[in-house]
């Protein structure tokens, strides 16, 4: 390593210019400060390239001089896989690499760079006719460089899949310093190993990937959009099934919310009235869309059946494009009401779907046992067997002693549970350093094993992201 | 290595007993003979484990002696990876790990063992009231494990997509005799590199699958199939623009076979009637599917639109299950007509959609300039911008001596137009043996280097299908 912070930022200086290097802790705080202020570790720099040529250059004199970099877009991630874990990283946030280098609704794709914000991804393909289908609370500062690295997920991925679905190639910076040049627009190609998985998703310690090329779908005519009073995750479970049966992949998104979701932001004032046809234990937010030309009214005939069926108690669909957003804002502020409510304990955990009241019953039980008066708040991707397990301190308690207490236990008895049900620790927000000494518990080591052999081959001295996701 | 076969018999038969063992060359037919017949090598054996430990035990015995394993399924590859390369090689067959674990209709999941023929697994699927889609010619012979490790498409993937896209999760056995245990049943989990699309589609060279966690999907309670006339395939490039906007992910196949391909099998009375509705330059066949309680009819209002716009001349709805069955015949029987029509030349290419039609126009014009007489028979997945782009001989042309001719000298020229629109040299089929000087040529080398580094990595004594693949 350079022998001194002053010949990091000398050297990095050299290579991209003064206007492009931040040394002064007191200037870092939009690069360090991560959305739970869970981590709190300085860098040495943060160093802002404006081409993939610099970051090239940036990439191979960190790896001569054996400095760690840690690859940035929007800092939204909620693993701190995107701040420093030791404090002798140079961040490289790709926020200057904003480009969208082509749209083309024919092909159904579009070609962006790591720092193109998603909302402006967005706009781009609607002004095609065209969607890109990932959508998620953060939109309006997450980053596509990110949203690969971390392999985001988001409310559509039963149509749609998550981030490694809609992406068909990455372009990237290896540990050398030499570009992988995966762009492309093919829907087959088999030939070689699947390069483009691997790097998204990996947090960027393989490679730091500089643009991506995106699927497009075609826009939607319609959303039909609905919130359904529903008794137990039990009964939503069994309505999904029925959903699926009747709408195949036109069947976009079903979440679901608990009674203390509600009462919570109308209680906070976060909605100007209730989306919801009236209490209820659990609500399931539901919505689908139709093509040009398809046929209307799909969603409200599917849930008639189900009235039918007895699996819900009442339900109201949006009938203007206020309700559907109202309906929406209900679903993506739980995790911002929660921060009204004292401290919380959050698992982004995902089972089997079948085993998603399991989950939900047993967790909760578990946690009222540990904690009298815990307040259970699972929501989420229903349809993906992905819940937001997180817990609410119990009301009047201080929020300080509750997470001294309850953290770590609370964390053992949901791991614990979501590991009998054959599930999975971290569904779509990774690893990071947050889950760094998790992973080595509950990961399979042959897997963990394969890992380091792939890390060790592509990035032999460690320098991309170092100690995040492996163990 | 061993010093002789005997001794590679003698050990392989200590581990797995002498019914699993063969060692005579004329009882190796079945498991040498491609379907091509373009390769010609033998094995020194051919191990048919019954287990998974058994697998481990000969691949940690081939490690220990560095002998090459050839992992081999229903041997319906096309390049030639399945079989032997130097003739040194052992192949280890996974016909008797043919064991359906698990169906599992509620959580949309089968986990089935590498040994499985395509088939049964669709039959499995069937009898629970879903589908497993994974359609193609050869899947009454095909396996599992050998359509994961090679990707393998279909004429479904518009709406299911390939195999990667079809698997959860695998287990496989790894170079040193482990076993990564990757079987899941969840839609989400970021716990780490992506190691099953690493192992899916890597033709056994970084790993023995065994078994798979496959996705299941609620059966359609119908489908609506078509063949259409059209003009051109700039036509059918319109055409297919418009169904997707109007069906989106309904539209499951959209198959395009040129006039040639109908007059062949009518020819060889491979049809017992002509399933189109008379004679057109080109075809195009497209399915939809319905599920329960969906509207019928919408091909047939999508198919009018097209009629209003001009798009299409005439067209035909299948009115049973007959007629959808002859359609799909003449689709599906491409290939086998071509072998009664003398020597052929085959490309599995593709290209971005919006290029298909130019890449179609300049292979066929290259072609008939190098040959003149030469009859192209461009046909298949034009919504994957998968094309067959197969040549037959001039009528009355001698096989052996075009073949001599023209063989290499059209491979270039057909190469060289798929490269310049950003296509692959191998859409479905893989690399194997056949393609591997292919790659090297035109595969980018950072991505050759980084495959080797993790073949390397994971197979450092070069045991797993040893030259496939990677140039």
């Amino acid at each position: 390593m350079p022998s001194s912070t002053a010949d990091i930022l000398a050297q990095l200086t050299g290579l991209v210019g003064p206007a492009a290097v931040i040394g002064a802790p007191e200037q870092m705080g939009n690069y360090l400060n991560e959305p739970r202020k869970r981590f709190h570790k300085g860098a040495v720099a943060v160093v802002l390239p404006s081409s993939v040529a610099e970051v090239q250059a940036i990439v191979r004199w960190a790896n001569e001089h054996g400095v760690g970099l840690i690859p940035q877009g929007g800092n939204t991630g909620l693993v701190g896989a995107q701040v420093p874990l030791r404090g002798d990283e140079v961040i490289i946030s790709l926020t200057r690499l904003d480009t969208i280098r082509s749209v083309d609704p024919a092909a159904g794709t579009m070609t962006a760079e790591a720092g193109v914000i998603l909302e402006n991804a967005h706009k781009a393909a609607e002004a095609q006719g065209t969607i890109f289908p990932l959508w998620l609370a953060s939109q309006g500062s997450a980053r596509v460089g990110g949203l690969l690295s971390s392999n985001a997920g988001g409310v559509n991925v039963l149509t749609y899949g998550n981030a490694r679905e809609l992406t068909m190639g990455v372009e990237a910076v290896l540990a050398d310093g030499r570009l992988y040049q995966g762009l492309n627009s093919l829907k087959k190609d088999n030939t070689g190993y699947d390069l483009k998985d691997l790097l998204v998703g990996a947090e960027g310690t393989l490679g730091i990937i500089t643009a991506a090329t995106l699927k497009l779908f075609p826009k939607p005519e319609d959303y039909e959009t609905c919130i359904v009073n529903i008794a137990s995750p039990d009964a939503a479970r069994t309505l999904f099934q029925l959903l699926r049966e009747r709408l195949g992949g036109r069947l976009n998104a079903f979440e679901i919310v608990p009674a203390l979701g509600l009462d919570m932001q109308l209680r906070h004032a976060m909605l100007d009235r209730d989306p919801t046809a009236g209490p209820s234990p659990w609500y399931a937010l539901i919505e689908i869309s139709r093509m040009a030309g398809g046929q209307a009214g799909l969603l409200q005939a599917a849930i008639e059946t189900a009235f039918e069926r007895q699996l819900i108690d009442n339900a109201v669909l949006a009938e203007s494009l206020s309700d559907r957003t109202r309906m929406w804002a209900f679903r993506e502020q739980m995790s911002e009401v929660q921060s009204k409510e004292g401290a919380s304990i959050k698992h982004d955990v995902s089972v089997p779907i079948a085993a998603v009241p399991q989950l939900i019953a047993e967790g909760s039980a578990a946690a009222e046992r540990l904690f009298p008066g815990i307040r259970p708040v699972p929501f989420g991707h229903m349809g993906d067997g992905n819940i937001h397990f997180n817990f609410s301190q119990p009301v009047g308690a201080d929020p300080k002693t509750f997470m001294a207490q309850a953290d770590e236990k609370l964390h053992e008895a949901i791991y614990e549970i979501v590991l009998k049900l054959g599930g999975s620790v971290s569904a779509e927000h990774g690893i990071g350093q947050l889950k760094i000494d998790l992973l080595r518990q509950v990961k399979d080591p042959v897997a963990l094993d394969m890992m380091r052999a792939i890390k060790t081959a592509l990035d032999p001295r460690n320098i991309l992201n170092p100690g995040k996701m492996l163990p």
